[in-house]
């Protein structure tokens, strides 16, 4: 077994879910995920907490879904009861075909996806973590030889997560003083407010109220978004290849949009219902890690050097109690290079030049 | 995929399982058996069940207990609600290595094991059933060849249940009403007691309380044994084969024995408790696709033209209500060939004779 396989489950049982002795873990194991799971119920047993493993197979659920006349039973008690009962929830993603699902109409998913919001609230109610195994079809998906591939997966996973927290933890320190972020590059010219709003510090861990592994990002809920903005990493949605893409904003509301491909589906994302039409997170890639882009948003959105907007839905944990943010039922995070020529300011002062903080050696001369 | 992977599933969901709209099912799934599983996926969506899959691998288990300091909780909370919340379990076995376990110390084994008791007791007191897929690694098991491994699985499980069980119902009539039952040939002439045991009709069926697809046999436990028995059809007991096993039985106990090949654990066996000395079980296997041994007991106990003794545990089916019968921690199956110059006799009259019963065709002349 590559040793850095046994590396990652340890990252994802200590560092990411803090698993305890005695926890009761739900572990999920893709269909390519096998070695990873092996690794992971080593580091479990270690540490004396009891798994329950299941299979994450994209296989087995298309062809449930598929069978199914779609009329899904509310929260079957027995999956309830599972996770209400966990403490963790580990998902170890990696199939051996992201088209798997592809023949499932939407519409199925949908009704199946609804069927089980208590299962999922359950779920969530967890210190629950994804993470994805390096596999082959993962590695096609970005383009990439299964060799290289895992190369870049354990970079992005293997990082000393302390001492990123530790430097993250200055920009959310900046976020949240400040009152506005205003992003300068070329076609770009973005002003967001955040006063108000709290930052999320995304270290990889559930004691920072972060659930991905690789994560490495700061991100918080703009609003009264102004100005235009272009996204020129290229990107998937809904299955859909999407480049290019360029929004107008004016008084948080977008106006004006195009996209060089798959402009259809930036549309259906603005136009499916009020909040489609607003920013609901701003998210400052900071894992040096991830120095691609692999068509895969649990990876793409963490990539040092960028910056997603995602238009719809906000999370609860950037906004003060009691206020509720941007609603949606959508969440697409678009990303932009901020690599070249680019400028994060927050109240006029420039954070981050050309990828480069300001804490950064080299921040002077980028 | 084979055709006789859906034919598969279908037995094991409808005339198995008994699957109705609205079951909570849990799917365990192992590691050589997807195919299978996305079968019964399949299946189960059609019925409109709810599954829970979960990932029967081995070398995931032994990595866990390898882990693990042995000190294991009780019946953790979250495994035991999925199990007492559940309609139906559904073991999908057929793993990759059959000795995928081989080097977890057997105390471990038993302590985990005694750790469980709870969710083993919620397990059985669902509609379970237990089947293979057939996999390269049984087919080696087997001696066979994968392609002909497959057939030799299907003729086991594609079976005309009902036609089959109405066979079995006949051979049950006359070992309920019977007295005692005799097998004779060469080196065997051994006498049972069975007056006020039940047999039961094991059809593969949750409906007839018998939870193995393939199965194919009529069971019952026998008591007051007399006299001397060769088990000629080889098989492996505990990781060790075992041949040419010999046992002479006076007051119901084993007062003699010998092996060909694998002695000791026959000893073992024998001397593990009380009820390791006695019997457990008298089954009689009634499958005719099952037509070759291939070290594997779940479809060994059911060839036709075999009868097994078990030394050991009997099961609370076959016994009146409030009685208990022979009781150990072991409960260890050993075959005899019945094909040739072999009568099974109950009060005295020959049931079968050289692997023919008495409403068959040929028995006359057997």
């Amino acid at each position: 077994m590559d040793p850095r396989v046994r590396e990652h489950a340890s990252v994802l049982v200590d560092w990411s879910a803090r698993i305890e002795p005695g926890d009761d873990v739900v572990v999920s194991v893709g269909e390519g995920a096998h070695q990873l799971g092996v690794a992971v119920a080593e580091a479990i047993g270690e540490r004396g907490a009891n798994p329950v493993v299941t299979y994450g197979s994209d296989e087995i659920r298309a062809s449930y879904l598929d069978a199914h006349d779609g009329e899904f039973a509310e929260d079957p008690d027995h999956e309830l009861a599972l996770y209400r009962n966990a403490d963790s929830v580990l998902f170890l993603g990696g199939g051996r075909n992201t088209s798997e699902m592809a023949d499932v109409p939407s519409e199925t998913r949908k009704d199946y996806r609804r069927s089980r919001t208590g299962i999922r609230e359950a779920r969530m109610d967890t210190d629950w973590v994804s993470t994805q195994h390096p596999t082959r079809s993962l590695a096609q998906q970005a383009e990439m030889p299964y060799r290289a591939y895992r190369d870049f997966v354990y970079d992005a996973v293997l990082r000393d997560w302390k001492s990123l927290a530790a430097e993250m933890d200055r920009l959310k320190e900046i976020l949240d003083a400040g009152d506005e972020v205003r992003l300068v590059k070329a076609e770009t010219d973005l002003t967001m407010a955040i006063d108000g709003r709290t930052a999320v510090n995304s270290a990889a861990s559930v004691a920072y109220d972060s659930h991905n592994l690789p994560s490495g990002e700061v991100f918080t809920a703009p609003f009264a978004t102004e100005g235009t903005v272009l996204f020129d990493v290229p990107m998937t949605i809904d299955g859909k290849r999407v480049r290019d893409v360029r929004l107008t904003f004016e008084d948080g509301e977008v106006v004006d949009w195009s996209a060089e491909q798959g402009e259809a589906v930036v549309t259906d994302t603005i136009e499916t219902d009020e909040g489609g039409r607003r920013l609901g997170e701003l998210g400052i890639g900071m894992n040096r890690g991830i120095d691609r882009v692999t068509d895969n948003i649990l990876f793409d959105e963490k990539m040092a050097e960028t910056v997603h907007l995602a238009l719809g839905r906000a999370y609860d944990a950037n906004l003060p109690e009691s206020e509720s943010g941007n609603e949606s039922a959508v969440h697409v995070d678009m990303l932009t290079d901020m690599s070249e020529d680019a400028e994060l300011l927050v109240d006029g002062e420039v954070v981050q030049r050309n990828g480069r903080f300001r804490w950064e050696d080299g921040f002077a001369d980028a």
